[in-house]
């Protein structure tokens, strides 16, 4: 599944994945891909140079954040430099040459079948099948030629294993959508933009305090004194440290601006550890 | 699966779930259960008093925060009574006189699997296959008479079909715990304490406030300004309107202390919506 030309760029999951769609977005059409089959092979990928750049979800509208892939942006050196939001759209894909009236069974994961409800309580003929992921139960229906099943996944997912979207968009919930952070290795540059011009800056960072009433208080003049708009903000207690929490902050601000840098410097002096993650277009 | 005398309380999944096990701390061993396939159908099955109390997650510590659940409090007008915090563990489980060595599939959530990859990639002869959930992967083994095939899935499982535990806590993180709620009716009191006494109180609550630079700042003033420790902040965008927050707290501290008063009522002040989830022992 590796296209000529393009960086390299490994994700979680199956080609076709949610995942493959933001390195689509971030990196390029052209874009190699190196699907890993753990977040934690993404990060380590990264490192070991087999690719060039990482992409991974970070939130969902639905679901929250994903803490491991916090965990493992402290663990491993890298740095973001991009970050996009894919809608979550789930499709129905079948063979070609197979009709919606010849279908008795639909695989997909299950948290993909549980997002699509009405639809397959209106279609009770369908048997629903758990399957892995959804890309990977494309694969399946297309290699095992199956003419009486289906499989609920992404629109990329159909145009790679040569399969044909039924339906479209049958999920029961259309504001499903995952942020997805592009990474590089630290000290390296970011790859050339993709897609429209954006407009703005966003830097994201952790920092820990103790847990004294008021210290994240304190934490937070470090942006309010100098009018920085945070879009994100969660606190995380760290493990085996009942007393004390991670917090995870991204704001509206660019690290060359003179405001950020001493927003920062200030951050430091209130903060036990303090961890810029990068700062990226947005 | 209900039993005689207890509270009857409502939970999403299979018997044997892990909620079924936060039940089980919450209401007493005795309690009445209520499976339901959604968590919809959880907190309507409260308001339609099929269910005195009902049980839900509403954070993992690998996966964040249960934002369906958060949507539904708002929605419903229940309140949090009690909170617990239950440790995932993942069991290998047959039905009794299968040995180990028979042992070719094992059937689970993909999540519950993805979670033991450890395990699994020690013993490769195990076929790994995607199942509903974990508790409803005991019950097949067991309808089924499978002699070839195990499930992962919690020990109170293992107990309700008549299954065995081969292999305790096969799970790669022992880091992995949800947090659940215990809710009850609004302006219905606390079902009474199960369990050791707790130290004290925290209180959940929801504000949003407009995306202007220091507003949340403002917001937590009241709180810092009585010396109230935060135990938790989470920021969520609000749907369709890009640059306005809702914002989940909880601290510690009960509705009838004064301090706890007067820091709501400033909070109410600087908050465009203020909403209390709940105040309860913990």
């Amino acid at each position: 599944m590796r296209r000529k030309g393009g960086v390299r760029a490994a994700f979680q999951g199956e080609p076709g994945a949610f995942s493959h769609e933001a390195v689509m977005r971030l990196v390029g059409e052209e874009a190699e891909i190196l699907p890993c089959p753990r977040f934690e092979d993404v990060f380590a990928a990264l490192r070991d140079r087999e690719a060039a750049a990482a992409v991974i979800p970070i939130e969902n509208t639905l679901h929250g954040s994903v803490h491991e892939n916090y965990d493992h942006l402290l663990n491993f050196d890298h740095h973001i430099t991009g970050e996009t939001n894919v809608r979550i759209i789930h499709n129905l894909i079948a063979a070609p040459g197979v009709m919606f009236k010849d279908l008795r069974r639909v695989f997909s994961h299950p948290v993909a079948l549980n997002q699509c409800l009405h639809f397959l309580a209106a279609n009770p003929q369908l048997e629903r099948t758990p399957f892995y992921d959804t890309a990977g139960s494309v694969k399946m229906v297309m290699e095992e030629g199956l003419k009486d099943a289906a499989a609920i996944a992404s629109a990329v997912s159909a145009g790679i294993y040569g399969a044909r979207i039924l339906k479209k968009s049958i999920e029961d919930d259309r504001e499903n959508h995952t942020r997805f952070f592009l990474l590089r290795r630290a000290g390296e540059k970011p790859l050339p933009a993709v897609g429209p011009a954006k407009k703005g800056w966003k830097t994201s960072l952790v920092f820990t305090t103790r847990n004294q009433p008021g210290s994240l208080f304190k934490a937070l003049s470090a942006f309010a004194l100098r009018d920085l708009s945070l879009t994100k903000i969660e606190s995380r207690p760290l493990r085996g440290r009942p007393w004390e929490y991670l917090f995870y902050v991204d704001f509206l601000g660019r690290l060359e601006e003179e405001r950020v840098k001493r927003a920062l410097g200030h951050l430091e002096e209130l903060a036990d550890m303090l961890r810029v993650f990068g700062c990226y277009p947005c």
